[in-house]
């Protein structure tokens, strides 16, 4: 068990320390894209902002209403606005589209953005199954451009440690992951997460997070159990999904729209485990334990970019893959974000919600 | 919600605190019971170990082998020591028998120290179906003995805190639970825990912990789905259990004897929700978070008895209530022990474990 030699400092512990991934390095050095915002919603605004830690631009943004993508232009530092999503992904200035539309509409605007030639990073999830996943890789392969989701979990530096200390085989045999993501999103039948014709739900919008950490870990399940309650609009309130991954190995995800919970995960092994801290799809601490450990060891984001300002890593990440002559993710590929869509969307059909 | 006046000190702010439970001071005033432990193996070390911490006595032990329970007397200072359960029952100078046998023999020797006209602590689970709880508790009756089960982390501060927490409405309504329990136990085909014949599994030893942890919010549920993988030897290693509380309430608990997790718990409600520290059935800590905080409130067990030590707590609570002249635990009843072995068999049956 390799825990000395590394570059990240633990708590309490100068000796010791966790292993770090050298495609965490991704922060320097990567070329400045010039971003095209598309549909100007909080995410996007959080997105942006995030921005300002990086040399990434963004240059442009689109909205159906010209007002609205003015105003927004003008509350961050943009140079163009534009009324519709075709003039803004047609820009010769936009190297990059971010589709931060509702769940409902990424097919159809990645393919947009696609089809304008631009490289194309699409909220998570990139589409609500399998299927149009693959559409839009293909689409993609096509065009010859870059895709991507934006699971920013993926690329946040402690995804990094993550994937290092798997690598390393410091867990020993990986036996369970648990996560959980919960939030308490007030109930409004227009509301976008409860509104199944912009595929809303717990699973699409909160579990995905706790899909895509057992995906890191386990890749897709051999066979699924899902069970959940509806929110009497037709999306599921809340679900429970255990994945079966073969020979003994089994994990369980929650997610629910109807209370807030510490939402951390787990990944525990044969040897030790690896937990995180709350919110654990955002920069968080990390704590390997286990019986050849005296003491827990800790690692902890000192980033400084703490919550949502976590989300520039993505772009990082992009402008990093891009500038390399990727066409996709090394760290979440278009297979697997398919996968991961299809294992959501049999979760949803299993709770059949109401 | 009332964060002020009561008793508990928190952390990190002189001013706020969690409410207590006045159940919660029992542990002081009781009579001092003559106990006699009925086998001596690693928990009943453990329990008279605790005892020290308490006016409770240890006065007998008795074992299957005279050496056995000669050597543990002598280890642990304690007067008498038998070469049968049958003359340890019959000690005129034992008031309480603590039964700490293997799961399978829980009913039968629970029964022999009824018959001896003896109030009971037996080691959780008290019996591996609802039908064996209620015989015992019917024997129980029938004698006019006190009888409960060693559900020790009913008992804890903590979990008067966490009554009070329920009963104040702290939380709102109640949504969800979530509790984990693994343990990594060595795979043994000899070991108890993996041998069908006497009841072992990670549910009935690991998991029963999350089972009552859920039934203290929500009692029994109206549905169970149970998934899980066997050892091998016809017990479950792993098992995730979702249970339905009705009224979109939905409860997750998974267990497993293959990898050691960090074996929290949770409620979350409308209002706020209460996360435990790791292995939630020990002393541990509570934190309460909610949007009506600015920070977390976090309680501390400062009781001075860590880890097992804790096991003193429900010694000192049966004494109180037989000196109350009750006849089972107000805090677990007889019923709800029942229930939460159907539970426990209910989700054992669809696992199936092979």
């Amino acid at each position: 068990m390799r825990l000395t030699g590394t570059d990240r400092p633990i708590e309490g512990d100068p000796v010791r320390s966790l292993p770090s991934d050298p495609r965490f390095e991704t922060d320097a050095g990567e070329p400045a894209l010039r971003w095209g915002i598309l549909a100007p919603g909080g995410i996007a605004a959080a997105f942006v902002r995030s921005l300002r830690h990086t040399v990434q631009r963004p240059v442009a943004v689109g909205s159906r209403s010209l007002d609205r993508a003015q105003r927004f232009a003008a509350e961050h530092g943009i140079e163009s606005a534009y009324g519709s999503y075709r003039e803004l992904v047609e820009d010769p200035e936009v190297d990059v589209v971010y589709v931060a539309a509702p769940h409902s509409e990424h097919r159809e605007l990645g393919l947009l953005a696609i089809a304008a030639g631009k490289h194309v990073l699409i909220e998570k999830p990139m589409a609500t199954t399998a299927e149009d996943v693959r559409l839009l890789a293909a689409a993609a392969a096509e065009a010859g451009v870059f895709l991507m989701e934006a699971m920013w979990s993926r690329y946040l530096p402690q995804a990094a440690v993550l994937r290092a200390v798997l690598r390393e085989g410091l867990l020993g045999d990986p036996v369970t992951v648990v996560a959980d993501h919960g939030q308490l999103i007030p109930f409004d039948p227009n509301g976008r997460l409860y509104r199944p014709e912009l595929a809303g739900g717990a699973v699409l919008d909160l579990g995905v997070y706790a899909v895509q950490f057992d995906s890191m870990v386990f890749g897709a399940p051999r066979a699924l159990t899902a069970v959940g309650t509806g929110t009497g609009t037709g999306v599921d309130a809340t679900a429970t999904l255990v994945l079966d991954h073969g020979e003994g190995r089994q994990s369980t995800l929650t997610t629910s729209l109807a209370a807030a919970s510490p939402s951390r995960a787990f990944i525990a092994g044969s040897q030790a485990r690896i937990e995180t801290g709350e919110l654990f799809y955002t920069p968080t601490t990390l704590t390997l334990s286990g019986p050849e450990l005296d003491e827990p060891v800790r690692w902890v984001d000192d980033s400084g970019r703490d919550g949502h300002l976590g989300l520039s890593w993505q772009a990082t990440a992009l402008a990093s893959f891009v500038a390399s002559g990727l066409r996709e993710s090394p760290l979440h590929t278009l297979a697997e974000t398919a996968e991961i869509a299809g294992t959501m969307a049999e979760a949803i059909r299993q709770i059949a919600p109401a």
